[in-house]
Formats: C-alpha cells, structure tokens, sequence
C-alpha cells in the first residue's frame, strides 16, 4: 500500500528549515562539516609518516628512501608488526611462516574461476576470494593478538595466490601451485609467468612493495581501521579495505600513465617529430581539453613524492639490462618535456612526477599487465592493512563522526 | 638475511621525539587528535538525523514515531533511495521487483554450506555470500545512478535469503525457496520458518525493520561511504559495511539484554524471591562487579532512545495474542526495576532502557534465535547502507583523514 507525504511537512531542500517548523537541536551546532576529513586527525599509529608539505615518508620509524631498496618485504612486513627489526631467527622463522601459508582456501578457486568467467575487474575477483580466508580461520573465535598476528601472516601470504591465479585464469591458463623455496615477492612474479624470475625484477618489484606498503590513513586503511574500531575481526577490515582501494580515486590509475607515454610513442613514431615535441603538444592538448596529466601531481604532497624517487631508481635498475631499455629512456624523455611543460603551463602547482608514473614503468618492467597493477598495489598494501586493524584493535576506540541533516522535516505517514 | 636497526636512531615510544632528531613538521601542528571522530561532522546526508541530546531521530523526514509501525518496508526503500514517499504505482512496481531479485547467487549457497559446517559468525557467511552479489551483476561496470539502484534492490532483496538459507543449514536444513507472493519481511520469516508469519509477527517485525533502517553516521554506514568514496562500487561498500556491523561494539549485544531477562526469571523461581527483588539484585551485583547492564544507556542518546518507545510498543502488540504473554510481563517488570535502580545507583547518568532491550524482546518474540539478531539488524541496515553509497557517489568526495606519527625517527636498515 502506497503513502503520501503530507505535503505542508515537506520543506525545501535546504540545510536550515522555515520558521514555524520544529527543527531538532543540533549537537554541535557550531561545528563545519569536515568534507573529506581533511585536515582531521583521526588516530595515532606508529606505522608511518606522510610530511606531504616536506615530502617525507617515514615508514616503521626509517625513511623510505633507506628503507624500500633493501629491505626484503618479508622483514617490512615484522617491522610493521612488531614495531622492530627482526633477529636472523625471526626472519627465517617469517619466512617459513609465510611460505608455508600461502595455499588458497579451498572455497577460493570456484569463485575465481566464476568470476574469471564474466571477466570481473581483478580486484572485484581479490576481494570475493580474500574473503574466504574466514573459512581456513583455526581459531575463527579468537580475537587474541597472537590469533590476529597468525591471521595477518596467512592473508598477506594468500593475497598474491589469489591474484596470479585469477591474472591466469582471465588467460585460459590453469593457476600455479606457490614455490615454497622462493621469498613473497619472487614467489608472486612466478605464480603469474611460470618462470623464476630474475633478480633484478625480484629487486625492482619488491623495492615497490616497501615502497607502497603503507601511507599513513589512506582510504582503503581507514576503511580497515573503522571496520576493525567496531571489534569485528581482520578479515572482515582486509576485505573492506580491498573495497576501498578498488576505487579509481584512491587504487590510482597507473595505467593511463603508461596509456599515454605509448601514444605519445606512436604519435612521433607516425609523425616522424622526436618524443619531445609530441609530449609538449599532448600536454598541451591535454589540458585544453580539460583533462588531467595522469601521472603528475599528488592530493598529499605538495613537493616531489619521496616515493617517486625510490621508484623511479628502481625502474632505472630494472631496465639496465632490460630488453626494453629504448622504453625507459623515452620515458624519461618524456618525463622532462612534460614537467617542463605543466610547469610553463601550471605556474605554481608543483606537479611533479608522481608515484603513479614509475609505478606504471615499473609494474611493466617486471611484465605485469595493466589489469594487476591495482591487486599488486593491494598485495604490498595489506602488509599495512593488517598493522593498521592490529593496532586499532590495541587502541579499542569505536570511530564513529557525525552527520549533518539536510533533509525534510516533519513529514507524516498518512 | 635480517636487518638491524641503528641503536641510536630508535626513539623512546613518545609522539614526541628527543630534540635534535629530525623530526619533519607536521601539516596540523595545532591539531587534537579527534579520538573516534567524536564530535567530527564528516557530510552531510538526507537520509536521517539523530539527536542525542533530544531523543529525536528522523528518518527521510519523518519522526521515527510516524512512520516505523506503519510503513511497510519497501515505501521506507523508495523513501531512502528517492527522497519522497512512492505512488500506488510505484510502490507495487517497487515490491514487485523486490520480490523478482531474491535468489541467492549460484556461488553464495556453497560458501554458506562451507561456513556453516564450520559454525562460523552469520555475519561472516552473510559477508561472504553477499559478496558473490558481483557474480550475478548484469553491468558489473556501470557506474551509473541507476545502475546503482538496480543494484541496490538486488543486495536488499537478496540479503534475508542469504542469512535466512545459512540458518536453516546451520540447523541441518534445506534452505527455502523465497515466495514471491508475501511481502519482504514476511517472506523472510517464512523461510526461516517454513511457515506462513501471522500479521502480527510481520508488523512487529516491519516495524523494527523500519526503525533500525537508518541511525545517522553510525560505524557500518560510514564505512560503507568511505569505501564508496573512493567510487568504489556498491557491492564493495556493502560488503564493508557487513564487516563493520559485525562488531560488537556496533551491532550490539541484544543477545546479553535477553539473557538477564531469562537469568533473573530463572533465579526467581529457583529462590522464591518475586522478579522485583531478583533484578534488583542482579542489577547490584552487574555493578558492584564493575559490568554494564545490557539494553540501558546509549553513546549517543543521553535522554530516553527514540526507537526504544518504538519497539516497546511493537513488541507490546505483538504480545497481545502471543503464547508467550507472560515473558512480556516479566520483560516489562524487570525493566521498570532496572531503571529504578540504576537511577538509585548512577544519578545523573540517564540509563533508560534503549533499543537493544526491546529489540531483543521483539526479536525473540517473532521466533528468532539470538545468533540471528544482528544478521537481522543487518537486512534492515542494508536499506540504510544502499541509500548512503547512493548519496554518496553522488556527492563525490573521497573521504581521507589524516593521522598523528607516534613512531621511531630516522631508524637506519643496516
């Protein structure tokens, strides 16, 4: 049975209601709405530090730039656990642990296959699968640290099984049983291609993982934290911040980066003009469109990404002997002459090269499509991800803002 | 090969480090940390107000009071999605395709076989069946409005046969078909039950479902909006929003509010003593031990909860006729001495009876068993959180605070 609004109780779409009207009392009536959160600190971690206005990642206490070209990911992923650098003993006993926990869930691999079948995005197929860990959980009713910790090494360790097997399923491919004698990061590259990978792309894509493994309160670890303030456990944060980092505004879009040093390669290439003059005419053009250079330019920092750097030696170690070095050196190329370019264009917006354009070179140095640039970005991530709902479960504090009404008032239901 | 940090580098656990560390400058210098966002506006949304202070809650313009006992579910639907109360035509056209979306996905069933032969949370079988939701997606990547609405009936439709199939198995039953000629709630209790509900019990529980159908910024539908602000799709969102709800200090206990009742009903009979004497007592002992009493007291309401007069009364009606009439004139008794004497025992604190007290008591009274409370809670939500991934994509605001380093300085990877 249908009911109508008693029409005089419907105001206008207006924040403030007319005179006369009965309007509840606002808790905070003078409080601005926080859109976004900008600005607003939510929490204190430990875990690391973005100085967008100095450009400084700090990452478990160490720099990014001392941090992400040594480290082996495995010993990231103890210093953001444990707060501290793990002996000899405890780097092979983590090791061993997340080889040894690298299995998918038995529910995993049809949902996989279903999902492959109608071609969902991978993180959709991440996702659905990740979720599943629930039914592999020893101790689903254990909401110990040591219980948490345990669950935390079996969802990084299980992440990039899900991913390398749905990237060959989407193939027609039949997905690869891990390597227990290779490391996370070498284990990953193989489980997509069949091949042991090299060392320099085991370097390069491991230099990424440190690199993109947390970043202070980012949308898809604030999404873990506040499912985790509730006291839920550590899959359910993991599979909401899969979610979140789903979207184009935060998972980023490293792919139209590398989108565009390809056309502006076969635009010269047709053209017969060098890579210069077709990177300053695609700036140009770019912007006269109205469009964004992707690539350049960060919300956060407002000088150079610290990350851009790491990354952008790391492609540049990657290609030394890469079969496609001519690659690198256009991208580089092209690099300046945009710079250049928004710089003439965009005086005073500093839009630097950011960490989507080397991750773009790198991601395709080490021969990863397009499509799992954004899972390979949440298989390094969830290393931060489960820190994060470890530390929000120590903190016990339900997150929980307010609203602000704008809708209609006093209706009634006739 | 494991690392060690440079001794020297490692702080002392303080946000503040020693003077003569580096330490970068932070964006908001002047900034507190806003503990749980308490306090933080964080949007705007028409969808409903909540005043503490008052004891008002609003949902799309209509005081809880008008409309939760005589709504039926699907008109608060398309009131929460469109902003207006739906014509003849729309409503039936509304329950109709409603009724048309309720199969489950062919993946959900074998992952609620899978949960259930291990006794997992219902919550987490609802996250993880209301997950395949993306497998049955006609336009997995559209992301247009009505796209999003489309999707939207699908998850509210789809969730009762989700939780109700994953109770019978739980049970060692078959799951029911859902019958397309009875209403949403009344078609749920019918496949819990396999029976026709009496008017009574689908009132009772129409009403609850109206009432818990939208509660301003709460944990799950601010995860559920932070996911979406990414533009994220609908199905992520939701399914983070079930991760949130899951958690106790969110879905709450109606369980606990339920079992005191049965404990002082027990003792009383076991001592002799009258329900009066034994909920006093009890309620002494609950505090003397350092415990809260479950159902009294809200974060948010400091005067009486709305809902809670909504609820009483529904669940009043439902008792007129019920088998179990005298269960309700204990409930009411124990009440009235709880709030009696915890007004004796913490003057000033205001704890009057609230939602989860009469929820239990409603939820109990139409058949459901305790595990099933918040998975219920969750199908009614499920209205709420469509609503607010809805206003949210529209609004396009990635939600990204920001968070105070409380780490190590300048470690050194050795």
């Amino acid at each position: 049975m249908p009911h109508s609004a008693s029409a005089a109780g419907r105001s206008a779409p207006s924040p403030r209601p007319a005179r006369g009207r009965r309007e509840p009392k606002r808790a905070h009536p003078d409080h601005e709405v926080a859109r976004g959160l900008k600005g607003v600190i939510a929490t204190e971690t430990r875990l690391s530090h973005v100085d967008g206005e100095r450009g400084v990642l700090v990452i478990g206490g160490f720099p990014v730039e001392t941090l992400a070209p040594h480290a082996a990911f495995e010993d990231v992923l103890f210093l953001l656990w444990h707060d501290r650098v793990p002996t000899a003993d405890e780097s092979t006993h983590l090791r061993r642990d997340l080889a040894a926990s690298r299995a998918m869930p038995d529910a995993a691999l049809p949902l996989l296959r279903a999902a492959a079948a109608r071609s969902l995005p991978a993180m959709d197929a991440l996702r659905m699968s990740a979720a599943t860990l629930s039914l592999s959980d020893p101790a689903p009713d254990d909401p110990s640290r040591s219980a948490n910790l345990a669950r935390a090494v079996r969802a990084v360790a299980t992440f990039p099984t899900l991913a390398a097997a749905y990237a060959r399923l989407c193939e027609g491919r039949a997905p690869l049983t891990p390597r227990g004698d290779l490391g996370h990061v070498a284990n990953y590259l193989y489980m997509l291609s069949g091949d042991t990978p090299s060392p320099n792309s085991t370097r390069a894509l491991e230099t990424y993982f440190n690199t993109v493994v947390d970043h202070g309160m980012n949308a898809s670890t604030f999404t873990a934290r506040v499912i985790a303030s509730t006291r839920s456990d550590l899959i359910s944060a993991l599979v909401g911040a899969v979610g979140a980092l789903k979207g184009p505004l935060h998972g980023g879009a490293p792919g139209p980066a590398l989108d565009m040093v390809f056309e502006i390669r076969r635009r010269a290439a047709a053209s017969g003009r060098s890579l210069a003059e077709e990177a300053g005419a695609w700036v140009r053009e770019t912007l006269t469109h109205g469009d964004r250079v992707m690539g350049f330019g960060h919300r956060v920092y407002k000088v150079r990404d610290p990350r851009a750097d790491v990354l952008g030696e790391a492609a540049r170690d990657l290609f030394v002997d890469h079969r496609d070095r001519a690659l690198y050196d256009d991208v580089r190329a092209i690099e300046g002459v945009v710079v250049h370019t928004l710089g003439k264009l965009k005086p005073g917006r500093r839009l630097e090269t950011n960490v989507e354009f080397y991750t773009a070179m790198l991601l395709h140095g080490v021969g990863l499509p397009t499509e799992l640039f954004t899972p390979t970005f949440a298989l390094a991530r969830a290393g931060g991800w489960t820190a994060h709902v470890i530390e929000q479960l120590d903190q016990d504090q339900l997150i929980r803002p307010e609203s602000r009404y704008v809708g209609g008032w006093d209706r009634t239901w006739a």
